[in-house]
């Protein structure tokens, strides 16, 4: 174990200044490769055996079966992506340390990604969105947190640990993925493709934030998501509207629809949707009970006087971490614009969005969710259906996912939280949504969130920032993570 | 009286071509004073009394009541606006024949529009929308019927009159405004200034329709229409949606808002909302059930399998006449584009227009609608009220207009429209809005629905055309009606 601890944190804030100017905007395929390459060589400057990951188009397995044991110490990354392959999703850039001390010993694996938000709305950056610039302990730029520092932070504490030893205490793999941001699209197949390469003890998730007074919140969860998109199809054109008095409005129809989803205390009335719900165990609400929580910062920042079903207290922390929700995310029908149309619209759309927890399998979800339109839609005391249809499309699924706070791996990054933080907070699951689920299954691992984001943050939005001082801590907790990981066993 | 009324159409044809050929968007302020002029032209050279009518900015009434008796016979339209008034509203072409052997008899107006529909979308005519060409029986463009075919026969009828016989057999008025395809915003103060120069008997509305079987359809009346907006504010920005389990979402709101307003059987549910709706008289309804109405065309033109509450026969055409609607002609919220996005959004808007019939107040129903909205927000049950605000904003408002079927006016325009046509239907009221009962209110006169335009027309949209025999007997037809009407009393 290495005492004392001094890393060369210029290193850290120059590497990280370089990844931001280079844009990697997922959802414009804006620099992907670029990104991609530029991680890559990071990595294998820390001394990471590094190699772009693609999905092959007609054979699947021939490239990601094949053994890499013989691979060079620092293989050239492909400067761009191979020909016959432009068609696919951005390549995973994956690394790989093996233990010469303790080769047989346990693998970590470090999920993180390239991609960064978009940056519009541009107009309210105060500054070029990809300069890196610093000011104070600042530094600012797109993808400065989300995520580009977390794995700087992780790939500096990598090259820490060679540098100083020649060596790593265990075995540590990285997964850095460039579809984060547009839903991971692609990663469940990768982790199927590549389940042998990716195979590990535990998973350090991509984020992790650190609250107000300094503790780092050690995340262990994930909620699942349906998100689905309903049209409603009235008359075969957009009608006059003094036709309203015979012809049904397809915006009614889904009103009514809608109506029968969700009560306004945030119910969702499908039947058997809360079935499978895990509930809480003594030991979660324990820990979800000493959670902080600011209720009121909360209220401030959307001005909102009180919660759903007024929520206080316990309550609120509880529907964070694991209410099952219902959520309009687009409504539209017909004409808004200036002046007014008289218009009876031919359709009308809507999207949804409900989070699901574990165990709720989307698809059963979605099973039931069409179940109830068609009982509704066909009930006698319905006459929509005369004129109106109904369609569903499923827009995309992820399950929950949550890591038993029992699991040793928590404890494990608790103690190395505590020991750099001097306290840490553990939180059993975010209220977002992300592909936790798809390591937690198919690797069969626990995966625990950590890092080094400001809590007042600004991730997604204009001037997003990361902090100095936590990028360095947060490299700091990494390496301690490393060695009590590996002289957990 | 007339015998042998034997017309030169040729010039009725030529001088709509000229029209057609002049754009008057009022939508895009598009050559508004300039067909203006061309129509004050037309009138003057056909012996008519012609000048251009303003809203004064000042003095409202100078200009207004001063008296005109000794104008020359064919004054000089101005060739533009007057300076000073170019913010106004688009000029009213008032045109006024007096008869020489009739002084003291009664007076009829006609009530046209010189401004069309914009001729979106352009890709769809096939030819210029402003040649006015000429295929066979159809002459195509925008505003071939309507309204400026309707206007050309109504001038050339009087035209045939004042060149046959040195004089016309009753007083006549033309009031042709520039605002009626955008809703008529200034016509009610238009007609409050000029109350004194309007004074009529009897107006001959704007449109009229043809039937397949070739039988003009004398439409006595006009439903009303209420506009508004509703505005549903949650938290003061976009959220992402993990936040629905505790920030309620606006969209949810208005959901429930609008679901209390309309059942599935188009029955409004505003409390008093149908109490001043006037029932048909038994005449009403007699008329009602011999007009006809082809149920299966209208289902077929919009695909729908049927009608609101299953409505057939009779109750499709009382429906038609005298039902009042609740529609939904906007909805609007978060993001409905390519990909999803898990928002929660900050705003919802709802468009909704009501179709009102006589005797219902637009004001008093704006009213019912507001405390109906409140009564429901203030509710125990309710808790929307917590996080969410509404706002209700009117865009709109125009009564109903009905002429009574036993009023002597309505018996003139039919035995003329036998006459001409050898049948004619009688139709209590239209199902569309248009400005018809500031004419009967504020001058206490009927107005009656009589024209040419074919009934499978494109009013409003691509390849508008008005059929030259229609056009040829719609000119004959309000011959007749002027010596009708002038040996009514």
């Amino acid at each position: 174990m290495i005492k004392n601890i001094k890393i060369n944190y210029g290193d850290a804030v120059r590497d990280l200044q370089t990844l931001i100017r280079q844009p990697s905007v997922s959802a414009k395929n804006q620099g992907m490769v670029e990104c991609a390459n530029l991680v890559a060589q990071i990595m294998l400057n820390a001394g990471i055996d590094t190699k772009l990951l693609y999905l092959s188009n007609n054979d699947k397995y021939t490239e990601a079966e094949e053994e890499d044991n013989n691979s060079s110490n620092i293989p050239s990354p492909p400067a761009t992506q191979p020909p016959g392959l432009l068609s696919l999703p951005p390549p995973i850039v994956y690394g790989e340390v093996k233990s010469k001390s303790n080769p047989n010993g346990k693998t970590i694996l470090f999920y993180n990604h390239y991609d960064v938000q978009p940056i519009e709305p541009i107009e309210l950056w105060d500054k070029n969105p990809f300069s890196g610039n610093i000011e104070g302990n600042y530094i600012f730029g797109r993808g400065a947190a989300d995520d580009k520092g977390e794995l700087i932070a992780r790939i500096k504490a990598l090259e820490y640990y060679i540098k100083k030893t020649n060596d790593v205490p265990c075995n540590v793999k990285f997964v850095v993925e460039g579809e984060e941001e547009i839903g991971s699209v692609h990663l469940k197949e990768y982790i199927s493709l590549y389940k042998e390469k990716f195979k590990c003890d535990g998973v350090i998730w991509e984020s992790g934030f650190v609250d107000t007074r300094g503790r780092p919140i050690i995340s262990l969860g994930q909620k699942g998501i349906l998100s689905i998109e309903i049209v409603s199809k009235g008359p075969c054109r957009d009608a006059h509207s003094s036709l309203a008095v015979l012809i049904e409005n397809p915006a009614w129809s889904l009103v009514r629809l809608l109506n029968t989803l969700r009560d306004n205390n945030g119910k969702i009335l499908i039947e058997n949707w809360y079935n499978e719900v895990r509930d809480f165990t003594d030991e979660e609400i324990s820990l979800i009970e000493k959670e902080p929580f600011d209720e009121d910062a909360l209220k401030k920042e959307y001005s909102v006087s009180s919660f759903i079903s007024n929520a206080k207290g316990i309550e609120v922390k509880k529907a964070f971490a694991g209410m099952p929700t219902c959520n309009i995310s687009g409504l539209v029908s017909g004409y808004v614009g200036e002046g007014s149309k008289t218009v009876l619209p031919s359709i009308t759309i809507a999207r949804l969005d409900f989070r699901l927890v574990p165990d709720m399998v989307p698809q059963i979800q979605f099973e039931r969710l069409k179940k109830h339109i068609r009982k509704y839609w066909l009930s006698k005391s319905n006459n929509d259906n005369n004129n109106t249809t109904i369609e569903i499309r499923l827009l995309g699924a992820e399950p929950a996912a949550r890591t038993s706070i029992n699991h040793p791996f928590v404890n494990i990054i608790k103690e190395a939280a505590v020991e750099v933080y001097g306290d840490a907070i553990i939180n059993v699951s975010s209220a977002g949504t992300g592909p936790m689920y798809y390591f937690n299954k198919l690797l069969g691992v626990p995966s625990v969130c950590i890092g080094g984001t400001d809590i007042p943050n600004r991730l997604h939005s204009p001037n997003e920032y990361m902090r100095i001082d936590l990028l360095n801590k947060t490299i700091k907790c990494m390496v301690v993570i490393l060695e009590k990981f590996a002289f957990s066993c």
